[in-house]
């Protein structure tokens, strides 16, 4: 068993390399110093500290391929916990990888080599709903679905819905400013973040933000740690906003022989100063997923569906603007529209799109799903270059997303025991990311970058703002404790696109 | 004339202390070196360096009464020539203050004693407007009231409104990220910001964010970069979100006997799930001032005014919410309340808030306006101790603002000839900043912390915060040459209200 050793030192100090994993050929400690163990069961008690084999195994994956066998495991309880912790990793030159529930599809929570979890999911507490300031205060560990529950009991409304299971915690969706189906009118969790308690790297405690509406005071920090990935420090608290629910909900679905007309039609939509709460666009394959896995009666012999929702306080005004999308939809070449009947028919719409993730991950041993968001007016073609770029590469790429917003997942269906076959995965993938950065787009609408998508940042931002997000780090971590190895590309890494392989 | 000396280094370079602005006793360049003008001269034209005393005082204010002489103004005309200035300041260690229209109401455009103003507003070109993405892409020198014509013209709308002429520039307004009335519904500058291009202070151009609704790649520099007063490079071309212009806006008034009433009534009307477009505040003192100056038939037997704007696409909509916040208002203690008649009574309502500000200054020789922003739930508190520090100070402290928000624009009127009375002004505005931010607030909400505000930093944001933003500023300006002695407070000045003295 090694000590906190000159390598773990090479591995995670130099501020210049700061965020570069360990290289393949370095030396890594693979289990943790007892003394260490010892320091962190004071802190958090025995019972918290997670050193089993079966442990390091369950917390070293997140919602992608990725795999990695931290250290050991710390749960803290208590902001106090988690600043201790930070010390103790700072003077040892440990290496920290926060986690929340690990539902996250980009590797960002997977602790690579040497580093140790820090998962946040004993704190767990919605500490308060305000529903004069309009606001929640919560613990990092709190699972978005159980906090919809708790303000939506109180008609009120917290719009981010990140995760299609609901399953994500706060702390990372607000890790990654993750958005979901209802960002077209909502937006992302950045816009929901009122302040954010954080501990940084040396295991200070800084609060960001504050429930007031507008605060121009300073240095926007709450939205540098929103999104920052774990890469800057630990959030230990989340004040969100909350809005005062809508009324109504309905739901209309729109059917197409050619995806590119889908895509025109959001733009009409959009364009005519309509907003619905969602538009959701499936493709022809994902349909088939959907209901060779969870037949839900989706329109299989067309190209292409969108599924609308509209919210709102006044029924007739939310009928109205669903048949005016209907309408617009059918200008646009729709073969078919419909507003759904009822609430149930609406359910079982929306169950469906909750389906397409599980229910590609049955069509093939595996698939690598991505996340590129582009400007409105290039939703077209970028549908357009997919599709090219899938019969180029001779692979299946469902492609389905939130169209109103041009962040679109179109996923590799693929089997990573077949060398060949990942080989094209690589090059579509790679070209899928080109795609969307010559069109103005990014490599990531809500997922992140993680371990994933790093090697693609200078090809997105240019050398000179990653450069100045690499200062940043270095200003906030200079020991590059935090969340080793993401965000950032590898400096000596190659320019491909990074694949877990087992 | 002195040349780039070793006093104008001991001002600006060391990075531990490297916004410090001059101190009194050091001997600070008061005109330009010919050989920095003549190179600046190269880099813009002659035409476009300003060097004479008239123009050295035209450029030495803002719209708080500080006043400086900068060493001389230069006025670059694209991005390479803001790049040129920047790479010879880096060089040669000269402080630069960018500036805009100098409209702003904190002294973050007052270039500080040996520093360059970097006028933007040669830089004043609409460069285009997408329908499709629903963006507009501007230089920083355009005026905000002439974008909002020229979106209008297409149907659509840029809510930000931050001055109440108007005649504020985009480039200021996002280096304040300002606000205006319409944030209620519409939200502060920095929600329409979807790209910024910045010339760093080396004068490597960088571009952050995009024309895509979402994107998560790597850390939120847009955001970081909106609000920075300039202190972190010069912004250089900015890309605005643009909604679809909602086709109804009707505006209301209710009356109060009590403007404590007043503000709960706001915080029922929003509890109840309606979102006007702004609800502005007026109390009686304002209100007279008003009168005064220029006759509007407010109410001014009253003790205090709502003054309410509704917006959207639907007529019945728009009146049905108008009659409900006229309803909750009365049931909150307005002795009265109005739905305008027609567009004339609306406009001449909105006249009279916009007369606000220059009506107080017509009642004392000098005003000093604040812009304090609380919780809402702390609204009727934070009014309470408004009239209560007015009172004890012996002061006239009218108050307005965006009640709505809990962003408030406390005027204390005053003679600044009068240094008995300004000690007391000096208390009182004190005394807000402590109540605002005892009660959960900040001490500003979108005019920004310039000079004005720097030394209550540390109080609102505490040690650390402060710190790291510190931190951060070191690491993208390590020369501390961007608009030195803003923002951040002097290390060794008081903690004392700043005020401009003649």
């Amino acid at each position: 068993m090694l000590g906190p050793s000159v390598s773990r030192q090479r591995d995670f100090s130099p501020p210049a390399d700061s965020s570069a994993p360990a290289r393949k050929s370095d030396p890594v400690n693979t289990t943790v110093d007892p003394r260490i163990a010892g320091e962190l069961a004071t802190i958090v008690g025995s019972a918290n500290v997670l050193t089993s084999e079966v442990d390091l195994l369950a917390y070293g994956y997140d919602g992608t391929w990725f795999e990695s066998r931290p250290l050991c495991v710390v749960m803290p309880g208590s902001t106090a916990e988690v600043q201790a912790i930070h010390s103790l990793a700072t003077r040892e030159r440990l290496a920290l990888t926060p986690r929340a529930m690990g539902s996250g599809l980009s590797g960002g929570s997977v602790p690579l080599a040497g580093s140790i979890v820090l998962s946040v999911m004993r704190m767990n507490k919605i500490l308060e709903i305000d529903a004069v300031d309009a606001v929640a205060v919560v613990e990092p560990g709190v699972v978005t679905a159980d906090l919809q529950r708790a303000v939506e009991a109180r008609g009120l409304f917290y719009p981010p819905d990140p995760s299609s299971l609901k399953q994500s915690a706060i702390g990372g969706n607000v890790a990654e400013n993750a958005g979901g189906a209802r960002c077209l009118k909502y937006g992302v969790t950045s816009d929901y973040v009122a302040a954010l308690d954080v501990v940084l790297p040396g295991g200070q405690l800084v609060r960001t933000g504050g429930r007031m509406v507008k605060n121009v005071t300073g240095y926007d920090l709450r939205s540098l740690f929103t999104g920052a990935e774990g890469t800057l420090g630990t959030i230990v608290e989340v004040t969100l906003r909350l809005l005062v629910r809508p009324r109504y909900t309905k739901t209309a679905t729109a059917a197409f022989d050619h995806l590119e007309d889908a895509a025109s039609a959001v733009v009409a939509i959009l364009g005519a100063g309509l907003l619905p709460t969602s538009i959701e666009l499936m493709d022809n394959l994902t349909m088939r997923c959907v209901e060779e896995s969870r037949p839900a009666g989706l329109p299989i012999d067309s190209d292409a569906l969108l599924l609308f929702a509209v919210d709102g306080n006044y029924a007739e005004i939310v009928d109205a603007e669903l048949h005016r999308i209907a309408e617009i939809a059918s200008e646009h070449g729709a073969r078919s529209t419909r507003v759904a009947a009822d609430a149930e028919e609406s359910a079982r719409l929306w169950e469906a799109r909750r389906a397409i993730s599980p229910s590609l991950a049955r069509k093939t041993p595996h698939k690598l799903g991505e996340d590129i968001s582009v400007p409105r007016s290039q939703l077209v073609p970028m549908v357009r270059e997919i599709r090219a770029i899938a019969e180029r590469n001779g692979l299946l790429i469902p492609v389905f997303g939130h169209a109103g917003d041009g962040n679109l997942h179109p996923n590799i269906l693929c089997d990573r025991r077949d060398p060949e076959q990942m080989a094209r995965v690589r090059v579509a993938a790679r070209e899928i990311f080109e795609a969307a950065v010559a069109l103005g787009g990014t490599l990531s609408g809500e997922h992140g970058i993680g371990l994933l998508k790093k090697q693609f940042m200078e090809l997105d931002l240019g050398v000179e703002a990653l450069a100045l997000m690499r200062r940043i780090k270095d200003a906030i971590d200079p020991l590059g404790i935090m969340n080793p190895g993401k965000v950032f590309p590898d400096p000596g890494g190659s320019d491909a696109f990074e694949l877990p392989s087992k």
